[in-house]
Parts: C-alpha cells; sequence; structure tokens
C-alpha cells in the first residue's frame, strides 16, 4: 500500500490518522508541535520534519488544518507544500475552509504540476475515530480516484462534487438548512412552553414523527436547559448563513426563510451569544416579559 | 373487555378500528354509509344504526371523521351523540379540527355529564394500518386512562397533555415547525441547483448527517421531480401555519422563520398550487429566468 | 339646512361637531356622559336624550366612539338605534372598528330600512380640530352625498370606496405600510448608530429626499430620546398589521415585508412595549452588548 | 475666487460645473471625451488636458464619475491625480462609490501630502441643475470647510460626516430605508388591489397623510401603470441592499425588515427584472393566478 502523508494531528486528524494506521495504511505524519506524533509513532506512523519533507515522501497528502489562515500556512509558508509538490503528487485539504481559500491553494499546487483536491467533511470527533464522517470531494477526480481507498477507511460515505469550490458550496447548503432549522425549532419551543405545552413532550412527540432528526434530539434537551456548550459556535454558523446567502445573490437565489434565520443569529450575536453553540439563537426568542 | 364503540370507517378510521377487532376488543361501528361496515362485521364487530345507538351501547366511543363539520354533525344532529351521552360515558374525537371545534364538542359532552377527550393523531394511512400512530390527547384523564389499552393497540405512543385544546396546539406546533423545514428544503435544493451542485446530491449528503429526517428522505425526491400529489395539501399546511402564527400573536410569540414560510406558502397558493402537495412550495423558489 | 345627529363627543367627536356648528349646521348631540354636552350647546347645538331620540330628530346622524363594544352598543342597546332607524334616514359611524363590526351594524340599519355609511377618518385631534381629516367612506352611495357638506367641514378630503368594509380595509392598508416604514426606519436609525454615523444627522438627510415624510419628521426626534409618549400604541399597530396579514391572506396575497414587521412589533409586545407608541418598535433593534 | 477643478462631464457633472461657473467660480474643467468640455467653454471654463494637469493647476479639483473603475482610473492611471496631488492641494470626489474604493483613493491621495474628500449626493439630474443636491461629505475637514462655497452652489445642504467611509454608508442606509419602504408599497397596493380597493384611491389617500412623501407620489402611478423605465435600476438598489445588510452584519445588527425585502428584490432579478427601475419589485408581488 502507498505511503499517505498526514499534516495536522488535532482532535479530527489524530482520530483520522489513528484510522489509516490501523487499517493498514503506511502513513506519515506531521503536527506543528511535533510531539503530537509521538502517539501515531507507536502505532506505525513514520514522521515528516515538514510540510515540504512528507510531500516529498508520498505520493499524495492529506491535510485537516484549524483554520483558513493555518491551511494557507502550510502551502505557502517556508518548507511548505509548495516548495515539493511536483507532476505525479497530490494534496488533499480536508480542512473547512471557505471557497476562495480552496481556490487560492487549488492554483498553486496547479501551477507546480500537482494534484488538489478539496475534501471538506461532516462530522465531528466520534465519527473521526469510528471512521463515519461524510467526504465533500472536490477537485482533481484521479486524485479522488487514488485516495478512495483512504476515503473508505475515513468515512461513511464520500462524495466527489466536481470542481475545486463545490465541496465548500455544499457544506454552506446544509449548514443555510440546518440554521434555519434550528430557528424553526427554537419558535416551536417558545411557543409551545407559552401556549401551556410541555417544551419536553413537544421533543418527544417530534422524534416519533415525520421530521425527527439527530440535531432536535441532541439540541432539544440542552436547549430545554439553556445548555449551550459549544459544539458549532453560533458565530460561525451565522457566518456560514451570509456566505449562503451571499452564494444565493451571485446566482439571484431568493431565499426569505435563510434571510429571515440569519437575522436572528445576528440578533443573537449582537447581545452577546456568538460563542456559545448556535443553539443558542433559542434564547432570543425566549426573552420576554408580559404580553400586552 | 369492554364493549368500544367506533364512528367514521374512512381510510383512517377503517384501519384503526380493524386493529382493535384484531386485537380483541368488541366493537360496535357506524358509518354514514353504513355498507361501510360490512368488512368489519365479518371481522367481528357490531353494528350502531346511529351515533346515539352506539353511545347508547358503549362505555366510550372513539370517533374520526374528516373534518370539523363532519365531527360537529355526529355530536349535534338528531340522533347524534348528544342525545344518548351521560355520566359515565366517555366520547373520543381523534378527527383533526381545530380548538374551537374541539372545545365546542367538549362543552355540550360534559353539559351532558359525560367524560370528553380530543385525541388527533399523527400518522397517516399505513401507521394506521401497523398501529403505528401517535396520539395527541387532552381533555379528561379518567377517559384517558380508560382508553389507553385502546390507544396501545392504535398507536406505537400516546400523550395526554392537560386541558381540551392542546391537542390540537401540539399538532399546529409540529406543523409550524415541519412548514418552516420544508421551506428551508426548498431554499437549499434551489441554492444547490443554482450553484452548480447537483440536487440529488445534496439529498444524499443530508441523509447522511445531523439534520436527516423521514420528511426530507420522502419528499426530496419527488421534489426533484416535479412530482407533488398531495398527501398533505399546501393550502392545509398555511391554514397551519397561520393558525400557529395567531397562536404566537395571542402569546406574545415572536416567529420571524415562520412568518417567513408562511408568507412563501402564501405565494404558492396565489400562483395556483394550493391543492398540491405542501412540498409544491419549491416551486416559487425555482421560478426564475435570468438574472441581471 | 337639514338637522344633523351626532353621538359621541370625546376628543375627536366634540371638535369635530363644534366644527359643524361653527359652519352654521344644526346640531343635535348626544352623549354617554350627558354632561359633555354642554359646552356644544353654548355653541348652539340641542341634545337628545338617547341614540334614538337623536336618530328621531334628524335626517343622518353621525357617531364616533371609542371602540367597537361602543359602537355596538349605541346600536343595539335599549333606546340604541335599531329602535328609530327607518327608510329615509341615515346613520354614518366614523369610529375606528373592523369590518366585521361594520358590517353588523350595516347590516342591522338596512334591516330597518335605514341607510349606512361607514367612514373612519385619518388624522388625531389637531386635523379634527382644524377641519382636515381625511375621511374614507364606503356604503349607501346617497348617503355619502347627502352628508357632503358635512364631510367638506370635517376633512379635507373625503372618500367614497364601494361597499361597507372598504373603508376599514383602506384604513388597515395605510396603517401596514406604516408599520412596515417605522420598521425600516427603526433598522436604519441603528444601522446608523453602530456604524458610527449620528442618528440625527441621519434624519437630517431623510428630510431632504425622496422618503421625506410627517411620520419620519415627528417620530424620528423623540424616537432617539426613548420618548415614546403614544400617539398610537403600539399593540394596536400590531394588531392592525395582523388584521392587514389576515386580509391578504385571504386574497393569497404573499406580504413578507409586512410580516416581517409584524414579528418585529409581536417582539415588541413581548418584552412589554405594548401601552407605548408604536415607533418605541425602535427599542428592540436596540438592545444590543457585545458583538461577537 | 480660487480657480477650482472639475472632472467628468456627464450628465450630472455637467450641471454641476454649469452651476459653478454661473455663480462665477472660475473652472477647469476636464472629461474622458474632450469635446463635451465645449459648452462649458463657451460659458466661461478652462480645459485641461489631462486629470494630472487640472490638478496641477487648482487649488482643489471636483470629480463625478460614473463608477468605481472611472474614480479608480482617473486616479491612478498615466496622466492622473496622483502624478500632481501634493501638500496643499485636494481632491473632492463626488461619485457613488463603495467605502473600499473611496478608502483606496484616500490613501492614494494622502500618501502624496493631498487632502481628500468622499463626497456623495443624494439626487439626480433635475436637482444637479437646480442647486438642489444633498451632498455627504466625508474626509479631510479643513477641505470640506475650503469647499463649502462651492457645495453651497452645488446643493441645498452639506452634510461633513466624519471620517472617509461615513459618506457612503450615509448614503446605504437611505437606500436601505428607500428600499424596504417601496417593498411596504408594492405590497399595499397589491393589497389593495386583490381586496378590492382601486390602487389609484389608495395613492390619493396615502398622499393625504402622515407616511406622504415624493417617493411614493412619483413611483405610484407609474408603479400601477406597469411602467418602469430606471430611474435607479433594481439591481443598483439591491445592491445597496446587500451591502447595507454586510455592513449591520459587520456591527451586529439585526435587521429582518431589509433582510426580508432584500430577498424580494433578488427574486425580482431572478425573473429578469434587474435593469428595470427598483419598482418594478412591484411585479414579483403581483404575481397571481388563482387563489385556492
Amino acid at each position: 500500500m502507498a505511503e499517505v502523508g498526514f499534516l495536522g494531528l488535532g482532535i479530527m486528524g489524530k482520530a483520522m490518522a489513528m484510522n489509516l494506521l490501523r487499517h493498514g495504511f503506511k502513513v506519515t505524519v506531521w503536527n506543528r508541535t511535533l510531539s503530537r506524533c509521538d502517539e501515531l509513532v507507536e502505532h506505525g506512523a513514520s514522521v515528516g520534519e515538514t510540510p515540504a519533507a512528507v510531500i516529498k515522501k508520498c505520493k499524495y497528502t492529506i491535510a485537516i488544518l484549524s483554520d483558513p489562515a493555518a491551511a494557507l500556512s502550510v502551502v505557502f509558508d517556508k518548507d511548505g507544500i509548495l516548495e515539493e509538490i511536483c507532476g505525479g503528487k497530490g494534496y488533499i485539504d480536508m480542512s473547512t475552509v471557505d471557497a476562495d481559500t480552496s481556490s487560492k491553494i487549488g492554483e498553486a499546487i496547479a501551477s507546480k504540476g500537482g494534484y488538489f483536491l478539496e475534501a471538506p467533511v461532516s462530522g465531528s470527533k466520534k465519527p473521526a475515530e469510528d471512521g463515519q464522517l461524510v467526504i465533500l470531494a472536490a477537485g482533481e477526480k484521479a486524485l479522488y480516484e487514488e485516495a478512495l481507498p483512504a476515503f473508505d477507511v475515513l468515512g461513511k460515505k464520500s462524495f466527489f462534487l466536481g470542481k475545486v469550490g463545490n465541496g465548500a458550496k455544499m457544506k454552506l447548503v446544509v449548514n443555510m438548512i440546518m440554521g434555519s432549522m434550528v430557528n424553526a425549532f427554537s419558535e416551536g419551543l417558545v411557543l409551545a412552553d407559552k401556549s401551556g405545552l410541555n417544551p419536553q413532550t413537544l421533543l418527544d412527540v417530534l422524534d416519533l414523527g415525520g421530521i425527527a432528526n439527530p440535531m432536535f434530539r441532541m439540541k432539544g434537551p440542552t436547549m430545554i436547559q439553556n445548555n449551550y456548550s459549544p459544539a458549532f459556535p453560533l458565530k460561525h454558523q451565522q457566518k456560514d448563513m451570509r456566505l449562503a446567502l451571499a452564494l444565493g445573490d451571485e446566482n439571484a437565489v431568493s431565499m426569505p426563510v435563510a434571510a429571515a434565520a440569519n437575522e436572528a443569529f445576528k440578533k443573537a450575536r449582537s447581545v452577546g451569544l456568538g460563542d456559545l453553540d448556535f443553539s443558542a439563537v433559542y434564547e432570543i426568542f425566549k426573552v420576554a416579559g408580559g404580553s400586552t
């Protein structure tokens, strides 16, 4: 089995690299703080001193980094990917970044003759550990096919979505629907409560019907308890709503429900809820005193 | 086992009465068109000539009728329930009616000393046949407890929600969330399409993630094919949005996402989509020519 | 000049009856608290002991009462209008009431052979005193023409809008536009403020441009000072938004901007602003702490 | 009186430069198509061969150009303003451009030691000819004061709004309010029409009341006649809504009414109305067939 490079050993990356090792892949890892590589070495990984060194050694390299700045840094900085990427080598960025960042990286890789794939994932720590991520890949088809054995280990399903940018867009569309849903859900919980119904009963009824879904099941009980420890921070959800609306603006798509939900998230930011979980938008519907 | 009355042998009622017989209940049925009773008689049911006759014979009687007019008629008209209901007897209306109709019936029953329960259900033909309905009961607690063995046969779960009206309200809240969701879903499908993503792929991605739900799974493929044969007509969905918003108005609950969704449904009605399935709201987001 | 009846001497009614007297009309007045008639008697008015007595004496009678309950009471209660109205006599209700109340009164008058006109006004105390009201009349055209000399004294302009109900509807449409405007205005004031612009300067700029209007001119300065002493209470404005949206619902008119404005007014009610001026909706846009 | 430079002799610029000449200013003009200078020369203007030449000759220079590209070109291109601007000289850009363009120009001017003022105007051809513009100036206060005699000739009122960018922001806020208003107005016209009221009568009623304004007065009659020859193209209005909402996003200001209006404008763009007047948003509310 070919040598696979792996950059970025945060919560997600570590679980993913471990899965590759467990399934027999030969993996060369790198992390900004190199000591985080130790545990993987115990399980058979090699270590690359720099991103460039990993690229040099491997046919293709996967990265999953914390944000656009980190994603750009491993490519463009000294000892970065650009120094060694070349014809025949592939680079797969699984970080969640905006379409612009993705395009910038893709163009730089291509200018050196390399192959590029953006492949953001849906799913967090647990699915990463269980190899149950959903992978939204876009870019070089050949590289997608080459990486499929790895994707099969990392995720329960991978999609090839066409040209670079489509992975990021798909994530935006999904998150936009999710953002509108959590607003509708919040409105329903408040309406139930103010109308003399038990919100917990609403959760039970919802969970037995046609719109039952994991998010309602997971967030409902914590929302009722005003517990908003951030799995996905509200300010990031609102940013995704904004970007989805901007994508709609480019394509002349009217999205009145998403727009109303976005304004609710902005309201939530304005009262200081931006760093809490996105389900904290519930709070702005609850605020109430009398009802003249 | 006590004799149970059963009024209304439409698609839902017939399946439900059959389930009761199958589980050993003694059932006396009535239907406006009496010939519809025949099949049930073959399975052991008795027949009552009028609603009043059924009430007279049974400890409690279940009804599931097509609309508020029919629900009122079996109670108030000649040979109706009011003629025989009395202390110790119960009447359970499982029709989907508005809170006002429900209250009117409840008060009339109570004035005769009878017990009343409203118990609208969530679920349609298939769950009715399979005994998998969700039952939203409200009214006389003692009657609820008396009817529990029947509810256990008819549904996978029943809830007692307190005073009469709460069953109808709970249904409104659920349908309001559903109506906002189908709008968010429609916006997402159009956004995907106009942004160069495959709507079918969006469905696949959604179905693997945290907001996967039966409605998206069932409606998505038909929406993409512009198939809107009505399971739940759009005009009824819009009416429920209106009633939910009115309930919010009474209780000073601001629901901007539901309001935006309601206006989209009204738009859909205005272009003649009211008799199609509620998922036809998708059509109004799709209309588009150029994009200057 | 014919004898004109006048029922209701509140702030509006007293000013209007006085104007009629000043312009040479012979006026017979009635008020629930009869002592309020004294000042008008000094200026030449006669007094009727009951609404019925006024109707009996006059060719046509104008009423301007505080609310629907009062409007119904003078018609249907003992010694009310129905006791004396008959063929050849007219009744003009200038109260602001809903279309249902108006229709109920109109039908009762018609059943006795009388003529009916609803004629709600736009304008408050000052325009009433100055004879500068705008009169939105609907109902019996012949009665409108008979009353025109009086309307010319009471208002700067009167409209005949067709069948009963149209006067109330026209008022709703106007108030709906006004309600959306005061929301847009509030959003603009907050946006200016948070963006580092002086809200007072925004008022000055607005007042010099194409959307300059008396409401912005009058409400702007008080809104900036958080002064919301009620000229038109927010809860009444919200009620008119609700009724306008209901009218749109009946006619399948989608009104997303009005719906968004209505939800903002509901939010304002939910935090206890319902009894303040409708411009207090500004407060809900202002609430803000940080902005993560 | 000092020599004033004037760049850009389009419809607005020509009228403005003519006003300056008429009031005794010595003006040196430049236009990309130099022949457009002839008429001004007949009224006493001098001609500069290039923007740089005008700057060199004059204490301060006013520009009013068609779009951001033209505004940037006269500054940064060969023979542009940067070649001659220096300490003691001022440059006043009265074009309508975005805040970024404005800042870019301002910084370039400042880096050469020059003074800069952005000064977009509210008002079009007629106010320009009549010296009745409203001037929204921001940037160097000293330059504002130096230019006041010119502003007094060009406009009925000028404002100094602080730092560069504030002029553009103020215009956005005003246009955002206007955009929401034209939507509310459209909804009202359709509601009137569908409810059996005459839209022309609504215009008459509105024009007599507290929300009467020049825009309703001017646009109402043409909207009713489906006449949308563009004074301000819908796509530009929508762009301003988008930018105002983005400004709100930066500052965590929730603007649900503006957001709903923006989606309506996007809908209008999606059906090909982008090049018509912004009042054409009326069309999307009108579309209707039946009303099930």
